[in-house]
C-alpha cells in the first residue's frame, strides 16, 4: 500500500463462497478500497450470487459489479452443464465440477475493471491446498496471470507493475476459517455448496460440503451453515 | 496438423471484420475443423456480429458460438461506453478505442471452449504492423498467453500443447487483404468500422476505416466496403 492520501483500489473476485469473502475481508483490512467483482456464469449455485451481495453489505466495499456470462454456452462442467451431475463423493484426479479455464476469464474480466479504475491489485481466493486438483488454483498459474497482465495492458506496457494476490493459496480450510473470524466474516452468510437450494441451503455431501464442514471441525469453531 | 482421420479442431476467434475473416480462411485452409466464437460485448460496431455470421457461413464452420458478455459494465473504451465519442481523426499512443483486457478475456472464452472440445489451436486475428498501439496485440503478448494455457487447463497440465496462431501478426493490412483474397474471402460481407451503421455501412473517417480502405488502395484489390 501507498502511504498517500488515498487508499490504493482493488479489485476482489467475490464468489459468495467462504474463501472469496475471507479474501475480501483480508483486502479491507490492509486498507485497501475494494471494488468487488462477481459473475453470474450460469453456475448451479447461483444462492452464491445472493450470498455475494450479502457479504458486501457486510463488510463494505466501495462498489459491487455482477456480470452475467453465459458459460452454460461451453459446458463442460457439472456446475454448468446440466447433463452433467454433481457428484456426492470425491473421484480421484481433477473433479468434475472443474469449469474450463473459469479463473482465467475471472481474473481477465478483474483485470479489465482494474485497468479502467486504475487499479494495480487484483485478489482470488484459490487455494492450492483444497484445491482439488483444479489447474488453476496454484501459485506458478497465478505467477503466469501477473506476467500476462504486465503485456496484455496499456498500465503493464506504460511501466506499472500489477500484483495478483492469491492469500489463501497455502492455507488449509481450518487456517482459512480461523483467519476470517478473527475478522470478522460471518460465514453464514456465505454458500460454498455446489448444489445448494434457493434458500442457500447446502447438501452437506458434495466435495466443497465436505471441505467446508471439516474445515469448521478443525478450526474448532462452530459451524454456522444450514444444511437441509 | 495431426495426419489421422480426423482433422484437429481449432478455435477462431471472430469478430466479422477484415482480419478475423482472413484468419479463418486461413485455419481452414490448413485443414483444422474450425469453430468460430464471436462476444457479444455490447459493442458499437454490432453489425460486426451480422457481419460474423454471414462470413462463417461463406466460408465454413463446424459451429459457430455468439457469447453475450457486457463489457459497457466495465466501460472504458470508446467502443463500449456511451459516453466516450469514437474520434475522427487518429490520436497519439493507445487509441480511446482500447478495451481493455479484450483479447485477454476473449482468447480466455477461447480456451475454456478449446479444452471441452479437446482443440489444442486458438486462433486470433491481432496485428502488430497496424495494431494502432493495442498491447495485447504484440508477439510478446500471445506467447504470454500461450503459457498461462499450459498452466491453466487440465489438458495443460496433463502434458499437451497449446498454440495459440496469431498468423496476421507481422503482415501489413495489404497483404492481409491479398492473402484473403487468394483464399477466397469476401471481403464484402466483412464490417471493420468502429461506427458502422444498422446495415453495416462503414463511416470512412474512424482508424478501422482508414487503414482498411488504405489496405486496399495498397494491395492494388477493389475496395468491396459499402460506405455511408
Amino acid at each position: 500500500m501507498s502511504q498517500g492520501a488515498k487508499p490504493d483500489k482493488a479489485i476482489v473476485l467475490l464468489s459468495g463462497g467462504l474463501d472469496s469473502a475471507t479474501v475480501l475481508a483480508q483486502a479491507n483490512r490492509k486498507g485497501y478500497a475494494c471494488y468487488a467483482l462477481s459473475l453470474d456464469y450460469g453456475q448451479r449455485h447461483s444462492a452464491e450470487l445472493a450470498a455475494a451481495g450479502r457479504v458486501v453489505d457486510a463488510l463494505g466495499v466501495i462498489e459491487h459489479k455482477v456480470i452475467p456470462l453465459d458459460l452454460t454456452q461451453i459446458g463442460g462442467s457439472a456446475l454448468t452443464d446440466d447433463q452433467i451431475k454433481v457428484p456426492d463423493a470425491p473421484g480421484k484426479g481433477i473433479p468434475i465440477t472443474y469449469v474450463p479455464a473459469r479463473n482465467t476469464i475471472f481474473l481477465s474480466l478483474a483485470l479489465g475493471w482494474a485497468e479502467v479504475l486504475g487499479a494495480w491489485d487484483l485478489f482470488i481466493g484459490v487455494n492450492a491446498v483444497d484445491y482439488s486438483g483444479y489447474p488453476d488454483c496454484r501459485p506458478e498459474y497465478i505467477e503466469a496471470f501477473r506476467r500476462l497482465c504486465q503485456l496484455a495492458t496499456q498500465a503493464g506496457v506504460e511501466g506499472g507493475e500489477f500484483r495478483v494476490h492469491a492469500p489463501l493459496i497455502e492455507m488449509s480450510k481450518a487456517d482459512i476459517i480461523r483467519t476470517g473470524t478473527r475478522l470478522g466474516v460471518d460465514y453464514g452468510l456465505t454458500v460454498s455448496c455446489y448444489a445448494a437450494d434457493e434458500m442457500g441451503r447446502a447438501c452437506g455431501r458434495c466435495d466443497s460440503c465436505r471441505l467446508r464442514r471439516q474445515g469448521f471441525v478443525d478450526a474448532g469453531i462452530t459451524d454456522p451453515t444450514v444444511y437441509r
